[in-house]
């Protein structure tokens, strides 16, 4: 324990502020954050069910509102839940003051509805801080270099909270939500899904990015970026909570970390492509421009000159993504394109897989073992990827969940006790006692 | 007319912008201005019920909410109705950006939830409309030299507009509401009331102080400091409006122009109050202090060293203000403090008063003939009001508007055509047009 105040962000979801009793319930927890000696930073998510009625407002008008405006409409939520926080923090006895993001200023780049910070001012914060003032700051929301109001898309306040914990060089960032942390898969889906406690940036990063719907992936990245310790607490009573902090730190070095099950996947088919160069950029760049996310690519081996390529777009996307492919089809002479739509796509996520190649032999025994097939295949470092039929997919998860002893802690026969440790491991830091429980 | 293009400010309350079909209405009546060939400027207030639904989420909070995050919170209200009808404006195809206080900046003074504008940043909007754009400013609300949100007080888009027209030089100013401009009293009480095309600021100063609620009260003064032509007008399809020019330039130089009644009045009379220099002083300090305002004050003629004292306060504020004068009448020795609620205040506004003695007389004569008996009579230069009892108040002022023929245009034979004219009046100026009901 440092002898100086420990400097804490905490954020608040959009369900933690839903109504004025929660508010209270958050106005407890800040408070008692502070009354254990600690200076409090708070940033602060629209009432529930707010952003939505604002959207909902805006496109009751025009399907195509202009973003500069819809960003101001929307960024109006964030303000209200920071100014009723700070009202209720007084009440309790504490100097509070809301700031939005232009008053900070959190700068960013131009692009409405999905800006990106490009620079946040701390000297107010600072300040404030340094009065005994806790600041209550408007999530998701910055200002361009026009002075124009930018939000940073779904999710946001997650990274408003990372960039100020970063900023402010603060000791941690607490991301208070509905649930108590990341769990090895759904617990809906499986009821053996075990807590976790502690979890890498890079594993939490291809989880969140696979459905984990837990924090915004960009302040994830970004606290991997800037080395700043994130723990995902519950706003509703439970103790568990999950530290997501440098690779180094995470004590528990299992192999793999988590399964997940994401739903929202279609596959395109491209049949009898002439195999020549630049094929693949001449189907996959008309989605490119209309930011089309493509995930999986598959191009098969080539027979007699042609092949077939395959890749998987999110179903929301199927019916643009097809108009688009069909027309470089004909373009180039492919014999046909093919959609369906009844796929899912099953992911074990894990910082031990590159280092580990029995993990996909596992993998895919424990599916076969299932009689389920594997239609198309994708790894990265911390993550093996297969798209299998959707019926199969929650019988997947509890099957993967199970072959992985993911229910054990540690992994039982996986644990990764041959791994080379980083050199930085041993170093002591305050990141290390994260899992404490203590306050830092 | 100028050969240059006209620049308008257009003004749109809260019933206005009630809900997206309304606030279609007020695009519609910005787009045609702004199709006429004027440049146009518009400010909002909030939806209606909006600032009131606000209000109530802070006080079901606290009773006592920091002004500063109450100030923060009800401005998002105007900052929501600016952005919406800017995003209806560009689904017309015509440019358009909304602008809260911060972003202009409008500058004001650090008084909370009653800020007063210091300074108006007129860059941004006059590059916005030499752009062709329609800025859309949020009213109400300003920015403090600290960088916090502040609030105008109640009806302050009002004041927000003129400011704006004046720091612009904008030919007039267009206050949209739900009235169709004033009336020479309430047509509710009186069926014979008339529409009043024209006014001086100095009788919409004394007729808006007095409870016709048409316009804030320091609106109407920033109009006459920086001689902005004011124009009310129906967002509800009625073609009737009123213009509130200077006084030189009002064509229809009636004596009387309207009878206000104003219910909201209690009498505080401390009695035997031994009459030494600065008694008055003692008595209503306190109640300046907590900015309970004082209104009509009466002191008698003294008898063997005492005088009865009194003076009205708003009924609101009765309690308070027993309270605190019962404490001086303590001390200083009188005799005894007693109230009385059941009274109303009844007034005749209008330029000639103060040359015409006439008025006076003739207003009593009216009051005594239907046996309504005076209880306190004070005096301004453009105004005339009597304290009654509250159950004559409707009839007084029914009596009041026959007295002076209020329902014949020019007040048949009080017109005031033996009044000096001023020097300015002959002077050509765009204000001189304004009843042509062009776009200036």
């Amino acid at each position: 324990m440092n002898e100086e105040m420990a400097l804490i962000v905490q954020k608040f979801g959009g369900t933690s502020m839903a109504n004025t009793e929660r508010i209270e319930n958050v106005a407890r927890t800040v408070a008692a954050t502070k009354q254990a000696g600690n200076k409090v930073a708070v940033v602060v998510s629209a009432m529930a069910g707010q952003t939505d009625y604002l959207l909902d407002l805006s496109s009751s008008i025009s399907v195509n509102p202009p973003l500069r405006e819809q960003d101001a409409l929307v960024s109006t939520g964030e303000q209200v839940a920071a100014a009723l926080l700070a009202i209720t923090l007084a009440k309790m006895g504490h100097k509070s003051q809301s700031y939005t993001g232009m008053q900070l200023p959190m700068v960013t780049d131009d692009i409405h509805s999905k800006a990106r910070i490009l620079d946040l001012k701390t000297d107010r914060l600072q300040k404030v801080l340094d009065e005994g003032i806790i600041p209550v700051i408007a999530g998701f929301q910055g200002v361009n270099s026009e002075g124009d109001i930018t939000t940073l898309g779904r999710g946001g306040s997650d990274t408003t909270a990372v960039a100020i914990a970063a900023a402010l060089k603060a000791d941690c960032c607490e991301i208070y939500t509905d649930v108590d942390g990341v769990y090895t898969t759904d617990p809906n889906i499986c009821p053996q899904a075990r807590h976790l406690k502690q979890i890498s940036y890079s594993e939490m990063l291809e989880l969140a990015g696979l459905g984990a719907k837990v924090l915004q992936t960009r302040s994830v990245e970004l606290a991997q970026k800037y080395r700043v310790p994130l723990v995902v607490k519950s706003s509703f009573g439970s103790n568990k909570h999950t530290w997501i902090v440098k690779k180094e730190d995470v004590m528990e070095n299992s192999i793999i970390k988590g399964v997940t099950l994401e739903r929202n996947v279609s596959k395109i088919v491209v049949i009898r492509v002439p195999d020549r160069p630049g094929i693949a950029y001449r189907i996959l760049a008309p989605l490119a421009d209309l930011a089309i996310n493509v995930d999986m690519i598959i191009q098969n081996a080539s027979i007699d000159g042609h092949t077939d390529f395959t890749f998987t777009v999110p179903r929301t996307e199927l019916t643009r993504a097809k108009a688009l492919v069909q027309k470089v089809a004909d373009d180039i002479g492919a014999q046909e394109v093919m959609t369906a739509n009844g796929i899912v796509k099953v992911s074990a996520v894990g910082i031990g897989i590159k280092t580990n190649f029995g993990v996909a032999a596992r993998m895919f025994k424990a599916l076969a073992d299932e009689n389920i097939n594997v239609q198309m295949i994708s790894t990265s470092e911390y993550r093996i990827s297969a798209v299998i039929d959707e019926k199969y997919g929650e019988l997947a998860v509890r099957t993967l969940h199970q072959a992985f002893e993911l229910e054990k802690n540690g992994n039982g026969g996986l644990r990764e006790s041959l791994m080379p440790k980083h050199p930085d491991a041993a170093k002591p830091g305050s990141s290390d006692e994260t899992d404490s429980g203590a306050g830092i």
